[in-house]
C-alpha cells in the first residue's frame, strides 16, 4: 500500500461515509466525503475537498449521489446450511401439540439432523445458496457459517465443505465454525463424554487437517453440553490453534462465558443469563459479546441480555441473525437492526456498529474489515438513506445500491 | 363467465393449491391442482386430472413446477404516503430523549404532518413507490392506503390522489380510504369538535364529490378522537355512502368497536383491549378484526389482542402491516405472517387467511377476490415453497417467484 494515487482504480465521490472506527461511540462519519480504492482496499477516504490530485484517465470516478456509504455488513453468527425446514413442527406448535406429539412426528433438532445427514452435498448447497443470496442482498460482506447438524463426521466435514464452496460462488468472505459439539446425536444417548471424545479425538483432527474451520464453538447450556465438556473442547481448539467461540447462557448461566475468557474466546453468544461476574470476565479477555435478537424474538424469551451493565464495562457488542431452522428461521440481518433497537434498546449506533466494526471483532477479523479505513479490505455498501439510523428505523424497503466485495462491485 | 373453455387464456398446471376459501377452517388444499383463467377472471380450478379439453393450441399451458399457488396477497390497513422520516426520532429516543425532549426536536405525528403538507404530490408519490414496490413484490395484489397526514382539505386530497396514481402506476388495487379524523392538527388545538365540523361538513363532502375515498377511518382513542366525535364521522360516512372502519381499542377500551357495530363497519382495528362486549357486538355486526402485530411489536405492546374471544365468537381476523413512520415503520407483509404467529399465536391458517379472505372481507371485496374461486378476480402468488405454513415460519428468503394480477403477470 503506497500513499501515490496512482494505483487507484475507483473513486466514490459525492458520498456521506459512516467509518464506523469508533466502535459504538459515534458513526464516524464524514459528510461530502470520497474514498478511493486500489487492489481491493480502502486507498484513500476523507473529505471530497480533501482529495489529493489523481489522473481521471485511469481512474473510474463514481457519483454517489449524496448517498451514505458503510462497511459491509457482516452476520458473524448463522447456521444456515441445513436439510429440510420445521415449518410442520411451527404449525403444529401454534395448533396446540405438545413437545411429545412433536418429538414423536420427528420435531427438535434431531429432525434437522436426520434431513442434514441425508442431503446431499450438492441439495445442502442449494438449498444454503438461497439463503445467503437473500441475505448478501442485504449488504452482507462477510458471513459467519456453523457446522452443528451432522454430528458425525462425514456430515460435519460436508457441512463445511458447503461453507467453503459458498464462498467462492457468491464472492462473499464465510468464516467457518466448527459446533461439532452442538448438540447430543442419538447414538451417544446417555454417552455426551463418550461424544465429547469422538469431536475432539476424531472430528477436530480430521477438520483441521482438512482446513475446513476458522474457529470452533460448543452449546454450553442444560440441554448441550456442561462446563467440564466444554472445556475439553476448548483444550482441543487450542491444541489446533483455533480461536474459540461459545453459545452461553442463553437459558440459564453455566459460567461458560467465564471458561471461555480463560481460553481467550473471541466471543460469547446469546447471554439472555450472563452475570457480572461472567461480564467482568469477558471485559478482562476484550472478548465480544454476540447477542441474537432473532432467537430472542421467535422463542418469545422476556430476559433480556444485560445491555447495560455490558455497555458499563465496555464490552463489545455485536449482533447476529442466528439464522438457523429452529430458533430463528430469520434471514435478515437489516431486520436484526430493527429488533436489536426495538427489542434490546441498543442504539442505532451500537446497532450498526454490531454487524460491522464488532462483528468483525467477534470473528478475529477486525484487523482488515468491518471499518472504513486506508489499508483495510474495499467492503462497502452504498444506501439510500438521508441518515444512518434510517437502516435501524424502516424495515422492508431494501435501501441498498451497492455493494462492493475487496473492490468489486457485487449488487 | 361460461363454463366453456373456448376463452381460457392461461392455465397453469402441476401446482398445489390453497384456495382460502373456508376462512380459517383450512388452506383449502388441492393437492396436483391445475387452474385456468379467462378474461381476468379464475375461468377453472381444480384436480389436473378432472380438467376438461381444452384446446392446446389457444391457452398458454404453464407449468408450476409443483410449487404452491394463493390468493395474491391483501395488507388491508397502512398508511404509506408520507413526507419525511422519523429515523431521527427514533434514534433520539434510544439516546434517552424524553418525549418533551422529542416534542422539542418536532418529533412525533406532527412532524410527519408538516412534512406531508410541505411535500408536493410528486414527491409522496414517489416515496411511497418505492415502499409499495418493495410490499408488492412480497405478493401483494391489493392494499389499502389511509390518508391523515394532511389533516386539511388540500393535503388530505393530495395524498388520497397519490394513492389512486399508485394503483395506476403498479397494477395493483389499491383501496382509499379517508382518515381525516387521525390526530388534531395544530391549528385545532383544544378544538377537536371543531375539527370534526371540518372533517364532516368540507372534506368528507369534498372528497366524495371527487371520488377519491372508497371508505372513512377514525382514530377513537385517548390521544385520538372521543366517541362522541367519532359517532359524527360515522354518521357524515353513512350519508356518503362509505363504508365505515375504525382503529379502535389500541390503547385503552373506549367502546368504539361496540360503537362500529351499530353502524354496520366493516372492521375494527388494532384491538389489544377489545373487551368481551366489543367482540360480541363485532360478531353479531359479521365485522372484522384487524389485527396489526407489527405496531404491537414496534411499540412493545404487551398486552395481546384477545385472540381466543375473537375465535370462540367466529369474529373473522385480518392481519395487516400498518405501515407507517411512527409506530410500524415496517413495510413487509410476509413478516406479519411470522409475527401474527410468533406474537400473536396465530395459526398459520389463520395468519394466511388474515391476508387472504379476512383480508377482503375487512375491505369488503370479498365478493371477488382474496379467495381462489371460479368467476373471482385472477389475482394468484406462486410461491416456492414445500407447505403453506412455510410462508409464515421462515423469513427473509423470499419465495414468490410468480406474480398475477387480474390475470396478467407482474413479476
Amino acid at each position: 500500500m503506497t500513499n501515490s494515487t496512482t494505483h487507484w482504480t475507483t473513486l466514490y465521490k459525492n458520498i456521506n461515509i459512516a467509518t464506523m472506527t469508533e466502535a459504538s461511540n459515534s458513526y464516524g462519519i464524514i459528510n461530502q466525503g470520497a474514498l478511493a480504492i486500489a487492489t481491493g482496499k480502502i486507498a484513500w477516504l476523507g473529505k471530497e475537498s480533501d482529495l489529493p490530485y489523481f489522473d481521471e484517465n485511469t481512474v473510474e470516478v463514481i457519483d454517489g449521489n449524496n448517498q451514505w456509504l458503510t462497511p459491509g455488513l457482516i452476520d458473524c453468527h448463522t447456521h444456515i446450511i441445513y436439510g429440510g425446514n420445521r415449518a410442520n413442527e411451527f404449525e403444529l406448535r401454534l395448533q396446540g401439540a405438545s413437545y411429545e406429539e412433536i418429538a414423536n412426528n420427528g420435531g427438535g433438532i434431531v429432525s434437522t439432523v436426520n434431513a442434514t445427514r441425508q442431503a446431499s452435498e450438492n441439495e445442502l448447497f442449494n438449498s444454503a445458496l438461497k439463503r445467503l443470496t437473500a441475505m448478501q442482498q442485504q449488504g452482507l460482506t462477510t458471513v459467519e457459517i456453523k457446522s452443528g447438524y451432522g454430528l458425525d463426521l462425514n456430515t460435519e466435514i460436508k457441512m463445511l465443505k458447503v461453507a467453503t464452496k459458498l464462498s467462492e460462488k457468491l464472492a462473499i468472505t464465510v468464516k467457518r465454525t466448527f459446533l461439532g459439539a452442538h448438540a447430543l446425536p442419538i447414538e451417544f444417548k446417555n454417552n455426551a463424554n463418550g461424544y465429547i471424545d469422538l469431536v475432539v479425538n476424531e472430528m477436530l483432527p480430521q477438520i483441521c487437517a482438512q482446513k475446513l474451520a476458522d474457529s470452533v464453538d460448543v452449546f454450553c447450556e442444560g440441554i448441550g453440553f456442561n462446563l467440564a465438556q466444554t472445556e475439553r473442547v476448548f483444550k482441543a481448539a487450542k491444541r489446533h490453534n483455533l480461536p474459540i467461540k461459545v453459545h452461553a447462557e442463553q437459558l440459564s448461566d453455566l459460567g461458560a462465558s467465564e471458561l471461555a475468557a480463560q481460553y481467550q474466546a473471541l466471543s460469547s453468544e446469546h447471554l439472555e443469563f450472563l452475570s457480572e461476574k461472567g461480564i467482568k470476565a469477558m471485559a478482562q479477555a476484550d472478548m465480544t459479546a454476540v447477542l441474537l435478537p432473532g432467537a430472542f424474538y421467535f422463542l418469545r424469551e422476556t430476559k433480556l441480555p444485560p445491555i447495560e451493565q455490558l455497555r458499563k464495562n465496555n464490552v463489545a457488542m455485536a449482533i447476529a441473525s442466528d439464522a438457523n431452522p429452529g430458533s430463528s428461521p430469520i434471514h435478515s440481518i437489516q431486520l436484526m437492526l430493527n429488533m436489536a433497537c426495538t427489542l434490546f434498546r441498543l442504539t442505532p449506533i451500537e446497532a450498526l456498529a454490531g454487524i460491522t466494526c464488532n462483528a468483525a471483532k467477534a470473528l478475529g477479523i477486525d484487523n482488515h474489515t468491518g471499518m472504513l479505513k486506508v489499508g483495510f479490505d474495499a467492503d462497502l455498501a452504498l444506501w439510500d438513506i438521508s441518515q444512518p439510523a434510517e437502516l435501524c428505523y424502516q424495515f422492508g424497503v431494501n435501501p441498498l445500491t451497492t455493494l462492493i466485495k475487496q473492490g468489486k462491485s457485487i449488487l
